[in-house]
């Protein structure tokens, strides 16, 4: 398939690729981190903020939005795009992660996640083929395959049975997957088993999908472990079709995905700490609430072009955030989501400059001073 | 005194006035409606929110901003306008108000009002001479003179005290000030005696203060004594000068307002009904957590020009309420503003062309339907 055109246009020396994603509401660069839109909205934004910060791709979560307003209230008001107000694109997940993670009593066999809604309590099950019907309703541009993501510490024969059982719910959803404007994504498990993840994403490769996903990490696994897989599945991933990172997103991680060839990256590391007074600076994290920001006049971030650092200092920031005020969750949300769209804009000049290992470590090594 | 030139540029035959006040941050057109920023950010705003509104003149609260973050913060950081990013003109008021009515224990005498902080519990005292210290630190275009608000029901005695006291406090207020950029108002009392507040307002226009404000209403009693007061005092006070009617806001009660010559007008009801779900429209509230709204693709208002209303529908909203997101409060609080300063543009075109009545009547009659 190849509902959604993916041209490379740079391949660095060190693996890492610059790339354009051309969907029915616009181009995508990539690498690309997008910002998360759980509930049809980015926490504390409008779609104008995200607009203001250079935002392209947004991830709304499937699950939320089943449950609330339901995938049928969205269709009716025109669909995602016209429902939220961004006129960009966006992407779905599925809704497997949620259903685990956030769900009571959840339980998952062949056909599909069986749990209970944290909204309400009411008995929901999703199978691959409602998550594609759920998708093909909310109708993002980029829909995911319902996946089976393990609890961990997972075994060996529990990683390759959720596995096989994700390998199997792609089949299905490729096969339910009608909407010709909608490209339809699948995810490799595989826990911390190098083999297992490098055989999954050669398999999910034979579906010929529009685009593919390493999912389930960042789930508690050892760091190290997690980059010894994502390297063996990484070169297993079709070259010509965008690969996303799923759910791992504090800069460092940002920078060894990209090194490994991926393309497309979420976590809401950005939007949450922002609201909990994490700020991320290109010199590490400041926390405002910290006393000796009081009468701090500099802006969170030296050099940064976004509109909070543009007009207000630390100090104003640190007082809403003492008082309450919804408006520190907007001004730092504004400025974490801008720190990492902006580092993707200068990953993706760096590849282009064929010159990103020496951008990968001088931003290591600034992080870690 | 002459520190904030007016021009008066129509008066209707209804009394109605329109004018133009020129501040060290901006010419104001009034009558003008001004939202309130207590703690120095609109609720759920952004500096450029409010832009997007047309607000031009802001309110911030002395009582708040001193005890966090501190008027010595404050002007460390530039004052008011520098640290708030606000640009435009600014207003503060003097503390009074929210010793009595937020702090607790709070007991007034000669000398001023002494209570503990809600913040912290901490034990103050604010002096008509500390009101005027700290608002010049502070920085806001127009101060206002500490005033003696006192609790309805209140009896001739004690109304008669209130006013007297304030009368004095404004006296002091004035031997105190020093900042040739900034305004001083002074504050009637006289609770709702008539002959009191007419009193009052021809003492405190002896002083030849920058502007004039009826204080102390909207705190309980019965509408109709309200606007029977307001009607005594408002001739008496200076015609060359600003008066301004504090914390009343719902839109008949701002046209009744202009049908009685007064020019600036405060009130929380845009901001915090906002946060609630609640929405202003001409033709009466609409409360958005109401299940009818649920699949309803109108904006808020039909013929709003607010960025809510040319881009969501109440069928999103409703979801953001429903769904806690912050969004909500931030698209509500857009469209609320709009609507009060819309409703002034409209008044203030109206007193131009002398059909001022009959606009009051219309708007009346819409929100009564």
């Amino acid at each position: 398939m190849n509902r959604l055109p993916f041209h490379l246009t740079a391949t660095d020396p060190s693996g890492a690729r610059a790339g354009r994603l051309v969907t029915p509401h616009g181009e995508v660069e990539t690498p690309c981190f997008m910002p998360v839109g759980t509930q049809g909205a980015v926490k504390a934004l409008t779609p104008r903020d995200l607009e203001s910060v250079g935002a392209r791709l947004v991830l709304a979560n499937t699950y939320h939005l089943h449950l609330r307003p339901g995938e049928e209230v969205v269709r009716a008001l025109g669909g995602l795009h016209r429902f939220t107000g961004w006129a960009g694109p966006m992407l779905t997940d599925s809704g497997g992660f949620q259903a685990y993670s956030l769900a009571g009593r959840s339980r998952v066999d062949d056909a599909g996640v069986s749990f209970r809604s944290h909204v309400d309590g009411r008995a929901l099950h999703l199978g691959p083929e409602d998550a594609v019907r759920i998708q093909e309703a909310l109708g993002a541009d980029i829909a995911m395959c319902l996946d089976h993501c393990p609890a961990w510490p997972c075994g060996r024969g529990p990683a390759e049975e959720a596995l096989e059982r994700t390998l199997a719910w792609a089949g299905r959803s490729r096969a339910a997957h009608r909407r010709e404007d909608q490209a339809l994504f699948g995810i490799v498990q595989g826990s911390v088993f190098a083999d297992l993840r490098a055989r999954g994403a050669a398999d999910l490769a034979s579906l010929d999908l529009d685009g593919y996903a390493l999912g389930g990490l960042s789930v508690g696994e050892p760091p190290a472990l997690r980059w010894e897989v994502l390297a063996a599945a990484a070169p297993s991933l079709p070259a010509g079709r965008p690969r996303y990172l799923m759910g791992l997103g504090p800069p460092a991680d940002l920078l060894e995905g990209i090194a490994l060839g991926l393309d497309l990256f979420d976590c809401v590391v950005a939007t949450r700490n922002a609201r909990h007074a994490g700020l991320f600076t290109a010199d590490g994290p400041l926390h405002l609430q910290n006393a000796r920001h009081r009468e701090d006049p500099r802006p969170v971030e030296e050099g940064c072009d976004c509109y909070t650092c543009g007009r207000f200092s630390r100090a104003y920031l640190r007082h809403l955030f003492a008082a309450g005020e919804m408006t520190a969750a907007t001004l730092a949300t504004i400025h974490n989501l801008r720190h990492f769209l902006r580092l993707m804009e200068e990953a993706r000049h760096a590849i282009r400059a064929g010159r990103f290992e020496d951008f990968r470590r001088g931003r290591l090594a600034r992080l870690r001073a």
